[in-house]
């Protein structure tokens, strides 16, 4: 029989980082990864296979990484667990003996409840690669595809698949659909200027954005041959790409008493601990609570999973590190648009009844703007609680900086900054790389709800 | 005579920031701003004029931004200010009364006490157009060109010397020489092992980079032939660019009785207020103290003297805002890297005697790492200190989004986070866009030093 310190069930973004964390923390201990897939793919670049990469071989993390640090790897599929005798058996009969488990098994691709989805050449975006490459395959020999789905992974996809028909070798005769239920897409994540941006990038890469469209069926016997619209209207298509969101991962907690919600995932507290002492869980899979109320929330991102990783992994031994909650900090990029945000959207602060001013600077992200690359209209809007002044969200729109923009926003909501704080502060600017110190995009936006601010924290 | 409720003395950083915030803040007030260059150039964009943008007039900062906000100028030296009737006579025999005054004078290029400095094409980085159109045309016809003075302004000149010279007819026939004291360039601002990236940029850029080298005289007779060494050696030289830093401009605050040191500049508190109730000092001109220990700083930056002009517009009428002291953050960019600051650098920490502990993270700026536009080795590193476990530095070297890397940091040093707090924050990352969430710097250097920090804050 195997034994290992740390047991980890799961190689994507959580797994991998709560056993790199353990290697750091807790050196001494051996550490055991047991992954079903092949390969762990890169989870936010399976998009940019399609139009960018090429390849799936291209979009793969490297085992050796791990293995270096002196974490041995199955690939294998879990099959029970025996928490009494704290043991798990794998699918080729290696038994495991642990002394901590982490439950990292991530998400499956979430399917809407429609008609025909198990015809051929319809696709969830499942991370295998093998399953990856069939979509590969699937959309080079396709004429016509309907993308289901205007989050984050369907616009992603749209616009790459719209790339790879450009370079295809009769370009423009492939057509993309993206079909939307909401008014917009990226409508849950982004405030609706970006999005309505968003959809207008993908419109200029030839994609037939159909926004406020509900799909009824998918058509085709074998094979797809169309989608089927709540209009009664059918769009032709040779492949489906479904990106309505995930769910959790739970079979293995819920198959071992551990309890856990088809939708909110397996239950864990602040320092990712089950109901088990010595089974905690992390990622995707994992119970979530937001930053913002502590309330119950499904924000399932990369980023929140490697930060749950890292904490369920430094608290095995004592609980040292508490989980602030889902924040939603994340970055895509359209066409020409990049897109970030961290926090509340105006929308979301509506919803929840949370008072707030909103401060906005638009402004070139070079001084002077006539410098090579210049975006004219780089934007960042932020809101801030009406009575504590702090920033509870933050919206980019520019180039390839916004995602890091993002981060000063996310660090300033994590660290109870006010829209004060942020005006007066100084930040580092570059002719090459940012606004003018005069036009830097947070400073500006935050002094302009400070000044809409009443009652704002005085120096 | 003219009148006007606010009077500002200078037209660059600090004094287009204080006339628009007083437009903000105090929308009824009038603004008048007087200042003796014809046009304000982008002070951060000087060096760009030469190989990048190569007129001065793409250099420029429009006035019409400001007009349009109702602030009146005028482009006159201020002769005189009467204190006690609170007037100012410019040169033209123009008198403003005024009710308060915001003297935003600025710096002079610093110039080293050495023999020949008024020779013919020797010249300082003034911020007046026609001067800097003059340095443009000694620049075209000079075959070689020493710049003295390895800082910001010496290594951005020397990068754009060079990358005029590549562009010209006869590619290779111009050599810049760089000609630094101290054993490396940029050495006061950044890490050693940055400095020495940039060096080595630079040269691959055909620059001759000079460390450890003092300049004894400047040769020529009415126009310059050469620059001679402490060694003994002489370089020659058609044109000479000397960039040493700066010196505050006070003679007329020193004029009207207001305590001024040639050094520190014009004393001013917190809250940016001279002596006299009615006259504040804000930018290159003002004194400055450290944000870390409330010391006199030199730190000069147009970051600085923005939020600097910001904070005294204000507080023109009730102290509302307080300077949190020069913090020292920067961005600049040689050859294909981009280097960025905040804080503290370990020399400066060790010098200060400032306990501290280190984390770094080196890690591909997209992930996976083969998409377009990786910079396989980004490197973030992070100084906390080691009782509070509070960032008090940190540096960046990577690509464009460097800067806004850095401004993490910045807003992290302002908030007073810790390293626990950055190791376990979530952050926006993208595939085309960031490090994978595995590997953001931010974080994983923050992790790196919370390892090694004991007594750091626990949950």
């Amino acid at each position: 029989m195997e034994k290992t310190d740390v047991l980890i069930v799961g190689g994507s973004a959580a797994g991998l980082m709560a056993g790199l964390t353990v290697k750091r923390r807790h050196p001494q201990k051996t550490v055991t990864m047991v992954r079903k897939a092949s390969r762990t793919p890169v989870p936010c670049g399976i998009p940019y296979i399609y139009g960018t990469l090429k390849a799936v071989e291209k979009n793969l993390i490297p085992d050796d990484n791990f293995i270096k640090q002196g974490i041995r790897m199955h690939t294998q599929a879990v099959e029970s667990v025996d928490r009494g005798n704290k043991t798990a058996d794998l699918a080729d009969g290696t038994r495991i003996a642990y002394d901590k488990l982490i439950i990292a098994t991530g998400s499956s691709p979430a399917m809407p409840p429609i008609p025909g989805l198990q015809t051929g050449n319809v696709f969830g975006i499942k991370k295998e690669p093998e399953y990856l490459d069939m979509i590969q395959k699937a959309l080079e020999s396709s004429r016509n595809v309907v993308v289901i789905g205007g989050g984050f992974i369907g616009v992603e996809m749209a616009e790459q698949i719209a790339l790879m028909a450009q370079a295809g070798n009769d370009a423009g005769a492939v057509q993309v659909s993206l079909i939307e239920m909401l008014p917009n897409c990226l409508m849950l994540a982004c405030e609706q200027e970006f999005c309505s941006d968003a959809e207008s990038e993908l419109r200029s890469l030839g994609v037939n954005v159909m926004t406020n469209t509900q799909v009824k069926a998918i058509q085709g016997n074998g094979k797809v041959t169309g989608v089927q619209l709540a209009s009664g209207e059918t769009i032709p298509a040779d492949a489906v790409v479904v990106g309505i969101g995930v769910t959790p991962n739970i079979e293995l907690a819920q198959q071992i008493g551990l309890e856990a919600d088809p939708r909110m995932g397996i239950k864990v507290d602040a320092y990712m601990r089950t109901e088990d002492p010595d089974i905690f869980a992390a990622g995707d899979c994992a119970s979530k609570f937001s930053f913002f109320d502590g309330q119950p929330t499904c924000i399932r991102l990369a980023s929140v999973a490697c930060s749950e990783g890292m904490i369920a992994a430094s608290n095995l031994y004592a609980p040292v590190r508490k989980c602030m909650g889902a924040v939603g900090a994340f970055g895509t990029t359209v066409g020409k648009n990049s897109i970030g945000a961290a926090g509340l959207t105006t929308k979301a602060a509506d919803d929840a009844s949370i008072p707030y001013v909103v401060g906005e600077a638009v402004f070139p992200n070079r001084h002077p703007g006539g410098l090579p690359g210049c975006i004219l209209d780089m934007k960042a809007k932020l809101l801030f609680h009406s009575e504590t002044g702090k920033i509870i969200g933050g919206h980019v729109r520019g180039g390839e900086a916004t995602a890091d923009m993002v981060n000063i926003v996310a660090a300033a909501i994590q660290g109870g900054l006010t829209a004060e704080d942020l005006a007066t502060m100084q930040y580092a600017t570059h002719p090459l790389m940012t606004a003018s110190p005069l036009g830097y995009h947070v400073m500006l936006a935050a002094e302009n709800a400070s000044a809409k601010l009443t009652g704002s924290r005085a120096a």
